[in-house]
């Protein structure tokens, strides 16, 4: 790659673009956790799309069924038509999903993207419970849209609005504040009618928050907080576009609480193939929507829904993803334990395969994801501070891939740390 | 089709779902102007994907350009990394499409649909601006997402937002009132300091209005409402996620008038193969936003890059598809014409392949879409009481397929009004 | 008046003045349309406090009974506690001005302002309808807090809110646009479900817009006006803070219509005695406030209630003020225009005792009040450019002043417009 | 009294009255601490026009200034102009209350009511800033117009808004959680960039929550909070509506702190005789106020100039009435607590002449002071719960009458706790 090269980048793309300024090359190609670039070099990918690609780049399961459905002139643009496709992924959602998990959830396709998918939960909350308030997180991400962004912690990202984002008031999520139960003021604030709290509609959480910085709320908390909504009449959300299709292990992050979510959302991973896709999954007698009451062109991906029945079938059959998952977590985990252990002013945090290396000094942070860059991995940061170098590898990744992305990564911190 | 087969559907979709109501079948292939159901029944589309399909159903085109796309693993998702695809992508609508028509926009890549490039140039008009209100037309229709949603007229969509919708003051659209110039109220409150109107930050318009009813605003109309904005600072931000990409002609439906839009919308057909993607174009000058202000998973869905890329270069290298549209038009609306001077109580408008076949008893234009089902031709209604039975084939339609379509509608028209 | 007498409010006196500004002198005393400042020079009152001195300065007949009832120490202070004084003012206002015009309202004290009346106002029609949106007019003023400010049209005002003010939506006013029936839009709009106008919760309309710039609706279009929200279930408020008390000639300005309000506001000249007070009238099925769920701490003025009581028993017990309001209005009236026929540029309008001068030239009018000043009378402009001279005497002022008042006036036009 | 005698209450004033069912009775005359309804009644006033009172009923100083104005022709109703009774009050204010403590405040007559002064704070605060957040605390109390309501905690009166109260978001007072620093959480929200907390305009604080429940600030809290706006450039707004005017002891509450707030409120006490009357204090460059930019028609009530500038003369020019309230309170305080050490259940809390009696039974708190009418003492509860009999005394009220008021209430505990 050369300056020249990316002239039609820098000359036509809004400044908006954001990774490729972190990444400056010309990606071609993809396969499983690599990443090729135009001029051939090969990197490593701990990012997986943002968590898009829990399966892998192109993976050849689903390419051969994409392929197999494009070429038998599958239909793939639908709206919410009924078709073949989405019969075969409803019944793959049941089966494979919800019956082995004993939910009884009514799917809705929202549109293609995480964003979609939030709007229509945060409309739904408010129409079943007339209520508009939302009580959302510290540090949380739930997408770019008017009313996702309302929800989101990031004051950059909030400046963008143009407008005041209100309806939404944050609490402290789990560990922000220095003490034992951090749901102390949620609880007061939702049991005292002169608090200046108006009742919310619904709370709305992510159980491991990725761009948030990595921070892992506890089983316990998060039962707890089900309780309290459940206890008052508020509906818990969890949006799991990020944490769900097994990221933490499990298929939805939040079975390790042994919660059963009033609304979930799904999108990243759900299309298997990194297609847009995503789902709003409600507790059925939510279920109030009026027909066409929300909609969205693109809200019937088929071949995302090819990919996603693939994805199901292929990986939710069995535990043994769930277990692949939780192994490799422990061998990341152990290793990023023993890199703090060698350097001042680390430490690490996570759950199954995303996990954060947290830098005291912020700026080490967004330096060592530069220096994997150069050495062919891709990693990059978040929290607020981008302190944390975010470890977000395909689920598929194999051992011997994160025994090297894993070593980069250590060369990374040591450069520049030590300076060489 | 049996009520059996359909089980999963009703036990497990959201009520929500829409279409699949009106056209009670599960569709399975497709291709060009025809969708084939899983009995094998053929259905003629007069829909195309609600303008996500002008260049038809798995166009052979596109569909080969994508499967070896997938084939040699290129890069199917790359959020706004840079990517060979990508580049093509813009050096197509570089010289394609700016170049010929002088236009000197920046292109950003919002997420995959209409109501994320509705709600990203919403924010960006606001942020360049400082201002928050937008004006808006009456039957506007701009997306289901909070920011999108304030835009849109229809009260049943607006009422599931489930909080009020604010910073948007609806104007009478061209034509809504009877009086020769409809921006006078407009012009009026922007001009009078004391009119309650607070100074807007753009104002979002649709050059035809498709969901709204197929209302067409006059050339001469945009060119004014153009003035309007320009001499009081206004941003003029010009929706074509359905209109297009040569739905009316030229491949901008602003053509017609001689403006140029501060900002356009895209969506839809731009991806070519009916997969999710959007733009939003920008004046050059207006593109302040700061890297990754807006942001989104599947903003880089690079498949659907390519598809667009082979849309643009086969069809949009010469005026021959907007020759053709404009003479496929010209045939229709002679057609409609002709059958409103056959029965009382019916009107037509449209411009382009965008017609309106406007029924004075709103029911009728429902049953009308009912029987033509049943024959075997997919058309929806469209308007504020769904008056409206909308025409919106494909741009590839044949003219024997055209003449089939109108014949199953005529036929329609004529079992509604006459009963046989 | 030297500066150096006046430091003391500009030393202290927030910036925000802004009578001090126009009418730079020191005031002392007053009594009936005279004010007197402390150098001795008296200024004949053709502002009357903004509305609030219908009956003149320090009216005798009031301040006897205001004393009368500190000296007895009747209690001043008693929030809504019942009260000989609040009873006495209720039973004259039913018997003087509920019962002879057949009206059954119910009365709120809702704090001793107009805009603590319109606050009530707007918060009982979103609580009775279950709405949010307020259909306002162009160039209204209802207030300056957050409430009434959102439907009040002046930018300059709107932009001290430093928050976006919401869920009003601004229709012309009667003669705004230059079309026979201004009511057109709104009907179009309410009737269109598409429209993307909110069903509105009430309409907030002055029968004449002082502020706004003598802005006189027709009896004929508040008739319409009246009759388009009774057909929809949308509340008609008419905010009578100004133009109530007998300033158009009859008690309530809208009585010239014939029609009856579902809630009406009044203060300013309510009191009587330019004490600060205030009424909500609501149709006596729309009283579904919960007890306490509207409160002030001087909702209980009760030296108000007396000046209140002994205005309303000396005033209004027969229609002498009402004739008398009228034979003067005539007269100012008769003058005006024939002033405005011995100078080009200017214009006249009005109804009863209020009546405005309009110039072409705005610059004109703020001139003309500063010459009025210096050569004794008090008149303010109004309008959204100031343009106009706003005539609003006591309805007590007597002929002579009236004759002396419109003497200074002219001269004052003369110097102006002939530069002598 | 008996029914018939309130039938006009009854049957015309709106059921939003409240008071007037708590003491059910008609009154007719007041003076100091005493009310006599019109059957002679008297009734020890421990309510003080919710804070309006602070020198008692028909002060007879001030009474006789008030009666000598009026008599006088001064002018009374004036707007925002220059007059002699308004130089003085502003030479009193600078004399009296100014200089003695250091501050240089400019004063803003924003309409005469605490809602009307809250309302100008905020808009000010917004304005400077550029911000629109402003933090509250939980059991706020700030008053009914729609800025005000939005900072208000009451969950009945918020409801009364009918539209979403935003832009404003609550926080923990003191003592609200059980922890021993309970700005933790505001401050790791507002350092935290990320927390989904917009930076705010201001933060507005009572110093001790009257309405909310007599909660008392630690000084060192409000230190605390005074440094934490001032280092984030975030400004205070105390809202010493209730508190100033010597209910606490010293003439501002927050002087027991040394803190020197942005923005100070005053009204209900600040008129000395009841009459409507509020301030806006702002630091010197916080005047960006333009002129007109709020006003107000009863900005101008000069009869509650005169007697403020009566009551700042007589009560402010010396400590003797500071000393007197501390003296009296500390009275007061020793009888509660005696009287919580008799019984079970009961707690105190409060500081200068404002006290709580906390009942753990809130039902308990409504039949004292129930019991206590019966016996003519006047009390009214406060809290989220109605669980605080809160006692607000005349500062003038006496020895003998606070033994008195102490003695109904302590029988009043006895019959409620010991049914005798």
């Amino acid at each position: 790659m050369t300056i020249a090269e990316t002239t039609v980048f820098e000359a036509l793309e809004s400044n908006v673009r954001g990774y490729c300024r972190s990444w400056p090359t010309v990606f071609d190609t993809a396969s499983g956790a690599w990443l090729t670039d135009e001029n051939g070099k090969e990197y490593l990918d701990f990012f997986a799309g943002a968590g898009a690609l829990n399966y892998g780049h192109n993976n050849p399961l689903f390419k051969q069924a994409l392929i197999d459905y494009l070429l038998g002139d599958g239909i793939t643009h639908a709206l919410d038509m009924s078709t073949v496709a989405k019969r075969r992924l409803l019944e793959a959602m049941r089966d494979l999903v919800f019956i082995p998990r004993g939910l009884d959830y009514k799917v809705q396709f929202p549109g293609p993207t995480g964003a979609n998918a939030v709007e229509a939960a945060l409309k739904l909350a408010r129409k079943v419970t007339g209520r508009t308030t939302i009580l959302n997180f510290t540090n949380a991400f739930h997408g770019m849209t008017l009313g996702a962004l309302s929800v989101t912690g990031n004051a950059a990202k909030r400046a963008g609005a143009g407008v005041p984002l209100v309806h939404a008031t944050p609490m402290p999520y789990d560990g922000y504040l220095d003490e034992p139960e951090d749901l102390s003021w949620m609880r007061r604030a939702l049991d005292d009618s002169s608090s200046g709290l108006d009742k919310p509609a619904a709370v709305i959480v992510e159980t491991v928050q990725g761009e948030g910085g990595v921070n892992v709320a506890r089983a316990e908390w998060l039962r707890h907080l089900a309780e309290l909504c459940s206890a008052r009449g508020i509906l818990l959300i969890v949006d799991d576009v990020q944490m769900g299709c097994g990221r933490t292990g499990p298929f939805f992050s939040f079975e390790v609480a042994g919660i059963t979510p009033d609304i979930v959302t799904l999108s990243k991973s759900i299309g298997g193939y990194g297609l847009p896709m995503a789902l709003v999954l409600m507790r059925r007698d939510l279920d109030q929507w009026a027909p066409g009451e929300h909609n969205g062109t693109f809200r019937g991906n088929n071949a995302a829904f090819v990919t996603a029945e693939v994805a199901l079938r292929h990986y939710w059959s069995d535990d043994r993803l769930q277990l692949a998952t939780l192994a490799k977590g422990a061998r990341v985990h152990d290793h990023l334990v023993a890199l703090t252990e060698s350097f001042t002013g680390i430490s690490t945090r996570g759950r199954g395969l995303v996990h954060g290396l947290v830098f005291e000094d912020a700026s080490q942070a967004e330096k060592v994801c530069q220096v994997a860059f150069e050495h062919g991995l891709l990693v990059e940061t978040s929290g607020s501070s981008d302190e944390v170098v975010k470890l977000l590898p395909p689920l598929t990744v194999s051992d011997d891939e994160i025994t090297h992305g894993l070593g980069i990564l250590t060369r990374a911190v040591e450069i520049v740390r030590d300076g060489h």
